[in-house]
């Protein structure tokens, strides 16, 4: 990281810490100059940076101020407290209706699961698919079955090894994506009639697989920064017969929620103590702010009992739908029933990959993702605290890139999802994200898009969202 | 094609309808040239050519003969006749094993279910990936989630249309192959504990999805050249309640079996009697020999009743990965179940497919295949017929790139699997064809490799099996 990019951060976290609030005169360029060591001319590049990602703003001989449309805080939201019974699932139209509106290139994609792909490397990407494939390698399945290319599931198992997560490559399984995984992954632990364990709010995917599979849900309570409240994920192991728990242990979807190290580990022993499979859909991992990256909650599985499923396609290339499954005692099984399905994954997407892996562009770009979705979550968030009705409150999270928005009860999401269509916004009703039909004032936004379309979309939602409350 | 090439071809056709019969003279240079009104040069190039082919011979000072290995003749095998009751399916380790064997590089897959990659056009491809992804356009998702991409959809239907198969680009879903297809069309038709009319010997995968989505499989007899016998089909179909017909029409596997047009017709017919629906397995039918596009029974489907699925695995590029369904009225559910197992089809590879289809180098490159493997399959019948045990019968498939091999009732071939491993050569043992472990002297062999390959394997596998017989 250069020296002007460096100063930038140091300014960006005094803006997001609160030490400068919207509003406040920033530290002049001599001033920083003199108190960083740096040149005039390095400060100016840090400011011009800081004002080009929306944080600062400069004002005609007056210097440079924190933008005021940053950091207005809004309360989170409430736990959430869904009905403990387990019932089965009927997914309605909206979600497709959901995932068709992301197709149509005229609208807002507000309600969109992937980061728009302006923000992915393309051309990079690109290039490793180019150099990959140039000897025409790719054509046949012969040496590539599941469980997948090698070169690739070495370049995975190198990050976790990195990351202090013993995984190694004979570990992995590719998939067509996270979402292949998991769906393999139910359909190997649960059978028709079982209950298996959800967060409530939670992926509508799951949702959707339960139902295909002729499953139950139990739906267990969230907290907005803490993730799946524990105490009640073991009265439901204690009061029934539980098949398997499907859990977001990292930038929960839609809530955002981070579970701590400890309370990972609390979760293994939990399940484990039942012998319950955990199926961990790992997928925003890599989006991390901050320094750390967050382990799973395979770290601590001694049993073999953890299934980790994660993918390329939330932080780099969802068009190559590449996924991959780490299934510890269930290897054989999940191995099989890819065979059986779809036989393998795209081969020459997965050279591409393992090409872009191999050669460290990886970590490169997604440290400048990071930043990016960092400084959107704090001009989205701000944004809703400007245009939505008061009483709204707003998700934290320190990862990933949606928000999860709480409006006041009498605004019906559902009305306001057709609204913003008509509009030209999409957006993510709460109803998707739960069997019982909750969270019907609530929506989840993704601030993973081009920053010029944020601000105009949010105030259009706002507006709706206000007019719903009269 | 040149002038060479077409001679080439008539006289290939007259030694594979015993015209020209093996050791028998081929006509002089100069008789030829007289003959086809053609210059000796051309004569000579095209004898060069049936030579490199395996089809003469030239003998020193005497001229060309027709190849002593090529054209003995065995006759067809018996029909199938499995037991008529509808059965629970288990498939054994066998299917994994025969599938894992595939993967070994030194092992001559005879055993294998697709083409030895050396038979595709892997330069061109990957010009076409390369060309196709130059942009970057294919890293993200957004445009492309199931139907999947519509230059891909459009090429796919132009080739039907050609062929007189009314499929426009809206009836048409991207799948990972053709067994993602078939697996979410029987999913979206059947649910657990419903019975499906499958082919006896049939395809092990359709075994593999009915055991793993819970239902019950009632084998329907086989003709080896005709297909499925309608009329215990139409049996089956008064005994009891059938949720569906899985039935490969052209090229079947592992039987070599086409039906007629007028079968087609007489299958549509039938099923729609009973509302059931057909789900077709099309994969092979690009491989046919001779003139005729196959129709798929699809052609015939005036009720929507019709699931055609197929792929370019078998055809093109396994590696990629990309399959398709016509699923009629079943359009919208298809969508909907790849959408929550898979979300979409790799974009990089269904762009290059596009690519290759619009440049009009498939059909260029099928014409050669089809000679290929029609030239394959005369000397690999030969070499059965020279190293098999007497009472060996054989198919005689008018495209694709399996034979059908039935031994004298004592020769286990599940035995003759093990044994042809140890000598470095997998099969494809008859029991893994069927739910009730008939086909226990069968064996599925694949011409569709490299051709020095094929002579001594055959002979290795012929030798095993007459040792067998003691």
């Amino acid at each position: 990281m250069k020296r002007y990019e460096q100063l930038a951060d140091v300014v960006a976290q005094m803006i997001r810490s609160d030490v400068l609030a919207p509003g406040d005169k920033v530290p002049s360029i001599r001033q920083a100059s003199a108190q960083h060591g740096v040149s005039p001319s390095t400060v100016f590049q840090a400011y011009y940076l800081l004002e080009s990602r929306g944080l600062i703003r400069a004002r005609e001989r007056s210097g440079y101020y924190v933008s005021e449309n940053v950091r207005k805080l809004l309360p989170e939201p409430a736990p959430s407290l869904p009905i403990s019974s387990s019932t089965e699932v009927s997914v309605n139209d909206t979600i497709f209706s959901v995932l068709d509106a992301m197709q149509h290139p005229e609208l807002v994609p507000l309600g969109a699961a992937f980061p728009s792909s302006e923000l992915f490397p393309l051309d990079k990407l690109s290039q490793s698919l180019r150099r990959a494939n140039r000897v025409g390698n790719s054509a046949g399945a012969d040496t590539n079955l599941s469980p997948g290319n090698e070169l690739l599931r070495r370049a995975i198992s190198r990050r976790y090894m990195t990351a202090g997560v013993p995984v190694s490559p004979e570990d992995i399984i590719i998939t067509n994506g996270a979402l292949e995984a998991l769906t393999l992954s139910l359909q190997t632990v649960a059978q028709p009639g079982d209950v298996v364990a959800i967060e409530s709010p939670g992926f509508y995917a799951a949702l959707q697989a339960i139902q295909m599979l002729k499953l139950k849900a139990v739906e267990i309570p969230m907290d907005s920064g803490a993730g799946m409240n524990l105490a009640a994920l073991e009265e439901a192991l204690e009061r029934q017969t539980i098949s398997a728990c499907w859990c977001m242990t990292n930038f929960q979807n839609p809530l955002g929620s981070t579970m701590t190290t400890s309370k990972k580990k609390a979760l293994v022993e939990l399940l484990a103590k039942y012998e319950v499979p955990l199926i961990e859909d790992d997928v925003y991992a890599e989006l991390y702010f901050g320094n750390n990256y967050p382990q799973p909650a395979k770290a601590f599985d001694d049993k073999g009992l953890v299934i980790l499923c994660s993918s390329f396609s939330k932080s780099l290339a969802p068009g190559y739908r590449i996924g991959w499954a780490v299934p510890g005692r269930y290897f054989e099984k999940i191995r099989r029933a890819k065979l059986m399905t779809t036989l393998s994954a795209c081969v020459p997407a997965q050279l591409a990959l393992a090409d872009y892996l191999h050669k460290g562009l990886y970590d490169r770009y997604l440290r400048k993702l990071r930043q990016l979705l960092e400084d959107q979550q704090l001009l989205m968030s701000t944004a809703v605290a400007t245009h939505f009705p008061p009483g709204t409150r707003i998700s934290r999270p320190k990862g990933g890139f949606f928000l999860w928005v709480e409006l006041p009860a009498e605004v019906d999401t559902m009305a306001l999802y057709r609204l913003a269509l008509e509009q030209g916004v999409s957006i993510a009703p709460g109803p998707i994200f739960s069997a019982s039909g909750d969270y019907s004032h609530c929506l989840r936004l993704n601030y993973g898009l081009p920053r010029a379309a944020l601000g105009p979309a949010v105030e259009t939602v706002g507006r709706l969202a206000c007019a719903l409350m009269k």
